[in-house]
């Protein structure tokens, strides 16, 4: 038998995707629609009750996947064997051989804030290649957009002390705890304990002591007192036993240490006693670092009661989004060229009604650099990323919506927040940095009404849908 | 710039850790406890509220990592570069190339049900070893757990109606996506929307169509009459645009269809008039498939009710395990080999207390094949795995405890349930096929105590500590 790690494999990217995107490509293909050009948009449909905003993230690895896409010769054959696949022209599974991402990729930024029904991506291009990408799409995108939304929240609340990512063994698995260190810097943590991560991405990666290492000393002042020697920054974890003879320990262990952390039992308390026995002890130069289930709330409550810690570890919330662990993304065919010309795609069913055509996201900002208001509005071909008096003149009535709305006075012009990443399969610029993505997006939560960082209740930024695209009907 | 797709790779296993854990190990280094003898074990603290048992998955991925762990070049340069490091010894680096993990390893069969408190893995090695490998163990036990957990309390309610996992898209990302569709697989479902997890584990798959499909026609007849061209056995999606229309265009579309979907509004009321369209047209043999945001509860709620649905998909809440998207899983030192001789480690940290020595699960099974009750009791070095007249006569206190309360009339002896994986860092037998651990499961689940398959209230299995264990007291 063969033991799987289940890492995916960047060698198998064409199944890493539901099989109905598979039989639906083979469908187009036999009845020769495979090519036509068509429209997909992902948005995330409403946002959930305790998130008044979400961050985007996840586009470098979505569009990692749509340069690398390819089916490999193993990946072929196993779906010619596939029973569904028997009645498949053969020249389908040819085909996939050749298949790689030919079309346009529009996206908002990492870092970007969002809201519901607004498009994050856009793709057009060849309708098989368009529907098999789906399942990736949506998992990447949705997955660190809940942990950089998560991370934001948490941040926010922070009053500028670093938040660090310690969730590497609560993420689900080990890609999502890479996945999770990266949207939660995105998101505005300073760094994270998985190392990996560091390695990869060039992030900091800060490291303190588990329990086993005091555990594996007889004496806890010793065990302070080794660790010390290795390593003179040494974070000391001081509640394997108790808190109060454990702070107390690290102190008489003689010890350089930098910080020590609280792991359990009553932060507030425990964080005031321990500053004064370490001040007492002329070593107000020791940070305190906490851990152990925090969240948004709980660290605002401490934070609030005044409680002397100066750094926070933040796991299993943070990179599950333990509260709201999933969004209602969707990735949707929004426009289509048939034999008889451009065609709005619109779905209908009860409760899950979508919007035809391509559209655009236009954010209008206060002089005071709030954001005011969203529109989403058809997007124009000619759109070239922003607004201009040829434009102005040229474009039709959606967008004279638009342009009235940005010119009251008190506000600055709408910006459209999709830009252009690929066209025909190929980057039209560098994507961001992660450091520019995480200043980006800092940037955004200082423009955020203030109302919607309240964490205790739901507030609906106002986000608009032009005329032309309410009044749509779908193509029967 | 690169542009990463933050797969993990096989090739660089030894970073996917938490970097403290690569701080003790220095520190254990430095101070020549590298090669201490030590166990850890890894359990859930306790079970969340709203599960009442556990399904323990994930052990073939932990086990692949253990006897994988190495670390590049490209790693250790990493780590000697790193602030952190600066006074480790050089040695220290050098061991690294050659470090490989050489430890025992004893589990709890992947699908067998587990509670809190309960070891699900005991880790026996040096030091240094075993304490590298902690962030990955937890992580992989964790995830899928969670998910072979969610499974069994959905396919418990389902009436023998098969469940696929059709939650690719709704994982923590590719990997997640992964390890969910075998966990749930090991958990009671029977096959998986997520193609390589088909071609990966030879698990079926299964795919019905996207609204996109039906979208991309004028007609919805003719999308599903170009559908069953290609695929004789498909699933008709019915809900695009209004479900009654949809039923009927299928049939009027007469394509050569084996079952319709449903995926919006009221699936009882729809179910039922779909029944009645298919059933009053002769299609007595078209099955019904629903699917959007199902869960235990509705699932179990729309059965009882008696809506005619012959299959269920199940993504969001099984995959991210959405009402309780983590676990309480530690992995601490529990005995350590000392200059001193055997000394038993425990924690004593406010409500994480924990328990000293390598520990053992024996479970008691009753007559008519139910547990009736759990012991946590210290490992015998000399265990065989079964409990014999020799291993009665030569054991101490608690494993006549275990022995006065297995031979209770009407109830068979009690069995222990970790058995050992690795010895020495290799296998000691081929592990089960995921077959074979899902029909453990299913046969697992045949021996819950009815109470515990309640998914509307709390109850507690008894599992019981030994007495050897509840008096023990840390070594100071």
């Amino acid at each position: 038998m063969t033991i799987h790690s289940l890492f995916p494999d960047p060698e198998h990217l064409g199944l890493l995707t539901d099989l109905y995107e598979l039989t639906m490509a083979a469908g187009y293909f036999a009845h020769g629609m495979a090519d036509q050009r068509v429209t997909f948009e992902l948005w995330v449909r409403h946002l959930p009750e305790s998130r008044n905003y979400l961050v985007c993230a996840g586009l470098e690895q979505a569009v990692h996947y749509l340069q690398h896409l390819h089916f490999s010769s193993e990946e072929i054959d196993y779906l010619r064997g596939h029973p569904v696949f028997q009645r498949v022209p053969a020249a389908w599974f040819k085909s996939l051989a050749d298949l790689r991402f030919t079309g346009d990729l529009w996206a908002v930024s990492e870092g970007t804030v969002v809201f519901g029904e607004e498009p994050l991506l856009r793709v057009t291009g060849p309708l098989m290649e368009a529907q098999i990408v789906e399942t990736f799409l949506i998992t990447t995108l949705t997955m660190q957009t809940l942990v950089a939304s998560k991370a934001a929240r948490v941040v926010s609340v922070a009053r500028g002390r670093p938040i660090i990512d310690f969730g590497a063994r609560r993420a689900h698995g080990p890609q999502a705890g890479l996945l999770a260190a990266r949207a939660a810097y995105i998101g505005g943590c300073q760094g994270t304990s998985n190392s990996e991560a560091g390695r990869l991405l060039g992030m900091s990666t800060l490291g303190t002591q588990a329990h086993s290492w005091v555990m594996a000393f007889d004496d806890e002042k010793e065990a302070f007192r080794k660790f010390g020697q290795v390593f003179p920054t040494a974070t000391m974890l001081i509640d394997t036993y108790d808190t109060i003879q454990g702070v107390k320990n690290a102190l008489a262990s003689g010890a350089a240490m930098q910080s020590v952390r609280l792991d359990s039992g009553d932060l507030l308390t425990l964080s005031r006693e321990v500053r004064k026995i370490l001040d007492e002890a002329g070593r107000t130069d020791v940070k305190i670092v906490a851990s152990g289930d925090l969240n948004e709330y709980k660290i605002r409550d401490l934070l609030t009661a005044g409680a002397p810690i100066d750094l926070f570890g933040v796991g299993t919330e943070l990179v599950t989004s333990r509260d709201e662990p999933t969004l209602s993304t969707v990735y949707k065919l929004v426009e289509q060229e048939t034999s008889h010309g451009l065609v709005g795609r619109m779905k209908l069913s009860s409760e899950k009604k979508t919007y035809p055509f391509a559209k655009q996201i236009y954010r209008t900002i206060g002089e005071d650099g709030k954001f005011k208001h969203d529109l989403i509005a058809r997007f124009q071909k000619d759109e070239r990323g922003t607004m201009n008096d040829e434009k102005k003149a040229a474009t039709p009535s959606d967008s004279s919506f638009i342009i009235q709305h940005s010119s009251v006075p008190g506000e600055v012009p709408a910006e459209p927040l999709l830009t252009q990443i690929l066209q025909q399969g190929q980057l039209v610029r560098p994507l961001p940095s992660l450091e520019e993505s995480r200043q980006h997006c800092l940037q955004q939560l200082a423009g955020l009404p203030d109302e919607l960082l309240d964490l205790d209740h739901h507030h609906a930024y106002p986000v608009r849908i032009s005329p032309e695209l309410e009044k749509a009907t779908p193509t029967k």
